[in-house]
């Protein structure tokens, strides 16, 4: 059997850990060497297989493929950019096809959420159509951990743990000063319909370390009467509160708190600045003195504290589509599988794409306490052995060292070129 | 000689080592038990010696005081309450006299900045005037690193090395993702007046890790236009563009760019919101796709990453205010000397309080490039050593493990109370 090369692309926002991915992808594949190919990465994304700007990951050494599983981002660029239904945006499927030929992939691996779990599957399904041998694996991938089948999705974890130390570490500091100023504070995190990482926030506090703290789900219509209520009550009690508000966080009519205006490339309104809309209403409402913060992509690139759990499965995801990918498994994803919740166990399962494709979990009603404004028993057994372990990346002179790839170009092959459009 | 008790307050904004200092203090005196008696500490900072509301730290485990040192924020409580003027205050310093002579309080040791410094220094005095015995020792600390004297403020280089591993790890993520989605990032750190922390921002990137960065220094009035020209050149060169702008941020008239600022949804001026205040001008001036973070008290709780050498110094300090002390040294505080910037070298000096109380020490300009938007190699070689060195919390869970003292009150001795105002 004449050995195929293989595709890969990180697709949608980057986190701390997809890199370790690319590193399972890419490791996985050298040490199959007999029956894979080389593995030839999309630059931006798979806007670099539209524009047959493929990078040439065996120019790299294996020294710097193992530093990817410390370093955040997404090492070949990701990129925003979403294929549409199969008949609407054909010439791009078959422009896919067209590059994938010239380079003799026989694989793709796409690095991405929900939208590239359903890109992925058509790009699966137009080289059935075309009669083009293909197999294209999903490598799970989102900080926002909306995914479905898989227990959970690589990157959420680190995010988790990032917020929940930031929110322990912030609700410390803000206790020491409460006597005489900041009373409140207010923690803007990512998710953006499910309120997957609010919940993390309520993690920052736990039998050992009580925090009060008020958590507001994008799930949970926002409601403000009750909701300074409750501030009020726990600044009163406890002489400080703490607040960790979704930046998805909508009103009675379903509007979002934050309209910043700006769509970004898949027609999402841009978000950002709930944080601050919180805390200027507490200030208005309870004249108690506040701050904020909005952590924003820190969050999501805090590799220097990412969960050894994540990193772990992150790479594990990536290793995975490789051998699942030459058994022959074709439109699927990687998946987690929970086995056990103590001792917390998980291996890879194989989950059908079609099963994934734009769908949303969302965060169960029951991992949120009956007033909306906490988190359940229920959800911190789900949540605790995600943020678990460390796994710091070398430092030096101070900081992390991350490593910058070469990102040889592979020559191209066709004399065509391809209009991304804007 | 009869031994005599310790006074121990923390002031002002804390941050992710004073409790090392603490440590330094309690854990000194304690190992000198033959000469100094208990170390009460102030509850929430001096306004617990005013309202005579002093913690037993002798009722704290050796385990828990050690603790201490891994834990970030005020362990007893701070506060931002300044005392005036010998004269116009007159009755706030005897009052602390009283106090102290109630408990046998031979010695004075206040952790903090500027203000702190100036009211240690006026306690010696009003001390002197009443012919009551005080030996009073200020320990710095402050993140703004503004201190006089003293080579660098503990507190600060954590918060260096928090600002910059932030910046470098959003940098890649904001590059990975910039050819089709954010081109520009701004990250508003801390430091009112003075650039210092600002500067730390500078370090994300070095000849290693180039970034294309602009910094906005509370001392380089503002310039709109210089300003979105110096972004436009690295977004078109690079592709993108890292902002790190500080919180004192002033137009040319001098005032601060947050207050010049927007207004929220409420109608309210957005306080403390230059970040996205610098984030908007971007998008309107140069319609370039932005994030922006805040990073407010994460930047100064963050003990998760930070640095060792900040770690050592913040504990050295406390340790020698206890042994100047007991060497009868008033009226000093414990500083930081640089004896050579390679390898780097530091000792403990004594500065006396005159020469710190109410001094600021600048930014000096020729830390900051001639343009005005980045740091120099005098700024390198400066804070470099200051980030140098990690010193991890202990975790648990998935989360850093920090102490809560039972913090006991002492029974109070005096029958007066004091109304400490508003």
């Amino acid at each position: 059997m004449a050995k195929r090369n293989a595709f890969y692309a990180q697709s949608g926002g980057v986190t701390a850990v997809i890199n370790a991915s690319a590193a399972g992808v890419i490791e996985t594949a050298r040490a199959r060497r007999a029956e894979i190919g080389r593995v030839l990465a999309g630059r931006n994304g798979i806007i670099g297989a539209l524009t047959e700007d493929l990078i040439d990951t065996s120019k790299e050494s294996a020294r710097d493929i193992a530093a990817l599983k410390h370093t955040p981002s997404g090492a070949f660029g990701s990129c925003r950019y979403k294929l549409k239904g199969l008949d609407e945006s054909r010439a791009q499927y078959e422009r896919l096809i067209d590059v994938f030929r010239a380079h003799d992939i026989g694989y793709f691996f796409y690095n991405g959420g929900n939208d590239s779990a359903d890109t992925c599957l058509k790009v699966s399904q137009m080289a059935d159509r075309l009669g083009y041998p293909l197999v294209a694996v999903h490598v799970p991938k989102t900080v926002d951990n909306d995914l479905a089948v898989t227990d959970n999705c690589p990157g959420f974890g680190s995010v988790a743990k990032y917020v929940a130390t930031s929110m322990r570490e912030a609700a410390f500091d803000v206790a020491s000063m409460a006597a005489t100023s900041t009373k409140v504070f207010v923690l803007e995190v990512m998710g953006r319909h499910a309120g997957w990482i609010t919940a993390a926030v309520g993690m920052a506090e736990d039998a050992a370390t009580p925090i009060p703290l008020v958590l507001l789900f994008p799930e949970i219509p926002f409601d403000e009467a009750r909701f300074t209520r409750e501030v009020d009550v726990r600044v009163k009690r406890f002489g400080y509160c703490c607040i960790g508000v979704s930046e998805g966080l909508q009103n009675a009519a379903g509007k979002l708190m934050a309209e910043a205006g700006s769509k970004d490339a898949f027609g999402h309104a841009q978000l950002g600045g709930v944080g601050p809309l919180i805390a200027n209403l507490v200030r208005e409402r309870l004249r108690y003195k506040y701050h904020w913060a909005v952590a924003d992509y820190l969050q999501r690139a805090a590799r220097h504290l990412a969960s050894k759990t994540d990193l772990d499965q992150s790479y594990a995801v990536g290793k995975a589509a490789v051998e699942l990918a030459l058994k022959g498994h074709n439109a699927v994803m990687t998946a987690i599988v929970r086995t056990s919740d103590k001792p917390y166990r998980w291996k890879i399962g194989i989950a059908p794409l079609a099963d994934v494709a734009n769908k949303e979990k969302m965060l169960p009603r029951d991992y949120i306490t009956a007033d909306g404004f906490g988190i359940t028993s229920k959800a911190r057994a789900y949540l605790a052995p995600l943020i678990k372990g460390e796994a710091p990346p070398p430092y030096r002179d101070g900081l992390p060292q991350y490593v910058r790839l070469k990102n040889v170009a592979v020559p191209k092959r066709l004399a065509t070129s391809f209009d991304i459009g804007k």
